[in-house]
């Protein structure tokens, strides 16, 4: 008698794996170590940027007042007492008709209040003439105008990019307090695996879904251990399963969760005592997709078929990751695209199709990347985003337009919303 | 006499770049470090995927012909002759009324020509009956339906992404030619920079684009050598510039490029007998962008300026290294936006506003990241993307159309076109 399970929505799977997730706490890396890592800490203004009134601009800082009146036929004439270059000071408060020439960067000498640029003088032995009045204020970069003092900039749990590392930076945040990353436990079962260099023999096909995992934990800087292949032997694969979860914070398996005589993840989260959040999902490919939670850690049961195993993660394990670092963005980011090409099979659950998008001047295109199955694996290597067809629909036409979801995004959004 | 300089377009200088890169070559690494590298050479088919015909369900397999006439009256019995788990071979042929218990995945056996499901079966002692005729074909996934031998399945100068990795692992490559990746030498030039990890002191501000910039490489996962930073002294700045450029691939210095009494940098290339690609472009921020090339090398003299330094790598520093290695889609996609609020500056120039897209169900809109100036720190830390406005336009509008450039995207696109 074959067991039947009953299919859960996408998002209702995507609500449960995000319920159970658990923190690992914080740690201090060094700046330079820090891009990719989840803030563990709001970033606060330390100071002023800038830090003190600033000449945007090569030119000279005068004293707005001594311009007034000035025009093509009255020039007025500044007498340029020193100079200041960028990280320089002037040594002097300039008086009546007094300048500093002054660069980019560099601190306003006390009295000036505002900056000529080159290009606005005529240059003479002495100084410079100008031909139009300044406002006080006009062409100075104000303490405080980017950012104050205590100003909260970015909130904890965000992914730390480039920008934010040059934000850290000029804060003097040598070193930064992160989310400590998960090390996630990777093991692929199936009798019928080889190993990447065997020949092929009849009957078998080498593990794809092994190095495709790691790649997908490489994309997110997270490191794993990999237990290998393991065959549909019910003991041994228990045992290796226990160690993986012994040694790691959450657990990757592919194969072995659909209804076969071999498939035995089933049997081994009941030996475990594991609580099977879910062993059915509203979704192809990878309706079998199966996640179970034993002493805080996710068994993530991925499907063996590749194209299923690759979705399974990107919605399920990659969000449960993000989240285990307190991540605030945890979602591929969503948009709409018109639909290039007839996808005409039916979708009793909700279909995900990789494909590629472009921008075209009609819009945004998305075209899916070839055979679709969900043992295909050539289409996995194209593409650039998943299609998302709602269940209960039936097939779509060229010019439908379709939810698609970007893979390889660096930063993520906040809500699942399909 | 300030020296007067032509700018030109941003697509001119992009075109320049790209004609200058020179490719590095070829080696060949393990599978397990392909992730995020360029593809030397394409992925042809080693073999038909799948490589024999096989069970896409857990069930039986029968001669379609023995099920002629099935229906809820007249079910048909099958005898069971054996078990195929995934990665198992049928030991005999199947004959008439006979079928053999199959897995998904395994090996179709002989005579075999189709798949009958579990759940389309009633079991009993010897066997099963069927309550429907299957046509010849029916569940089974045939050899080759996903890819043929010799098939070209990827093409050279393609990005390894996990999906490529899946690719590449099915047929065997346990090894994979890539292009060598550049090293890329980094020098931040300014009297005014302190260290990170340096005390704020009157006039001067800690170095930010330094640790920028490696993050930048590091996003790509490119290799640099670091040569701190140099005080705008000239022959200082030479000697490093020199060093720095026989030891690494690409040199990248941030500041030094306007025309203030110490900015260097064209000074140097000039000593060095490099040649000005172009030492302005027609954008904001970051119009003082210069390249030059020196024996085939290219020297980037980004802005001082945080938001500049951050513009200019991402239009020209990251196509060119991606160019470097062959890769084939150097560019940020980009695609269209509503605008989310005012933006009233003039935009004499080109205009890259840093900025955060967001799918809405009115559609995707932007909204700026704040404080915008070429000096600007925080707003490089928000955001996502860059809003381009193009020259000669006024200020723009809340609900005007936009172009975007998404930032972190892994995959790009093959053409700049804007």
């Amino acid at each position: 008698m074959v067991e039947i399970r009953k299919p859960i929505p996408v998002t209702e799977a995507i609500r449960q794996v995000m319920e159970h997730v658990t923190h690992l706490g914080t740690e201090i890396v060094p700046l330079e170590n820090a891009y990719g890592r989840i803030l563990a800490a709001p970033i606060i203004a330390k100071h002023d940027v800038p830090p003190f009134d600033r000449s945007p601009y090569d030119g000279f800082a005068i004293r707005a007042i001594d311009s007034a009146g000035a025009s093509g036929e009255n020039r007025m004439p500044f007498h340029v007492i020193g100079e200041i270059g960028a990280g320089l000071l002037g040594d002097k408060p300039i008086g009546e008709k007094e300048a500093y020439r002054i660069m980019t960067g560099a601190q306003i000498p006390k009295n000036a209040d505002a900056v000529v640029m080159f290009e606005q003088t005529v240059e003479n032995e002495n100084g410079f003439t100008l031909r139009k009045p300044f406002d006080a204020g006009e062409n100075i970069s104000v303490q405080g105008e980017d950012c104050k003092e205590g100003e909260l900039l970015i909130e904890a749990g965000t992914l730390i990019h480039p920008g934010t590392i040059a934000l850290l930076a000029t804060f003097g945040y040598a070193f930064v307090e992160v989310a400590i990353t998960p090390v996630v436990g990777i093991l692929s079962t199936g009798t019928e695996l080889l190993n990447v260099d065997d020949e092929l023999v009849p009957g078998k096909i080498r593990n794809s879904n092994g190095p495709m995992i790691r790649a997908q934990l490489d994309r997110m800087d997270i490191s794993y251990k990999s237990y290998g292949m393991a065959a549909d032997e019910l003991d041994m694969c228990t045992f290796v399963v226990e160690k993986a979860l012994a040694e790691t914070d959450m657990l990757i398996t592919t194969g072995g969760v659909s209804v076969g005589d071999y498939d035995y993840l089933p049997a081994i989260y009941e030996r475990l005592g594991a609580k099977i959040l879910f062993n059915k999902v509203a979704m192809r490919p990878g309706s079998v997709t199966t996640v179970a939670e034993l002493n805080g850690k996710l068994l993530f049961g991925l499907s063996g078929n590749p194209s299923a195993c690759f979705t399974g993660f990107e919605l399920f394990t990659r969000p449960a990751i993000l989240g285990m670092m307190g991540g605030t963005n945890p979602y591929m980011p969503r948009m709409k695209a018109i639909l290039g090409e007839d996808f005409k099979k039916p979708n009793p659950f909700t279909r995900f199709v990789r494909a590629s998008w472009e921008f075209t001047p009609t819009g945004v295109i998305a075209v899916p990347a070839g055979f679709n199955k969900s043992s295909a694996v050539s289409s996995i290597a194209r593409g650039n985003c998943i299609i998302v067809l709602p269940s209960g629909t039936r097939g779509f036409s060229t010019g439908d337009e379709v939810d698609i979801l970007l893979l390889g995004s660096e930063l993520g959004v906040s809500e699942w919303t399909l």
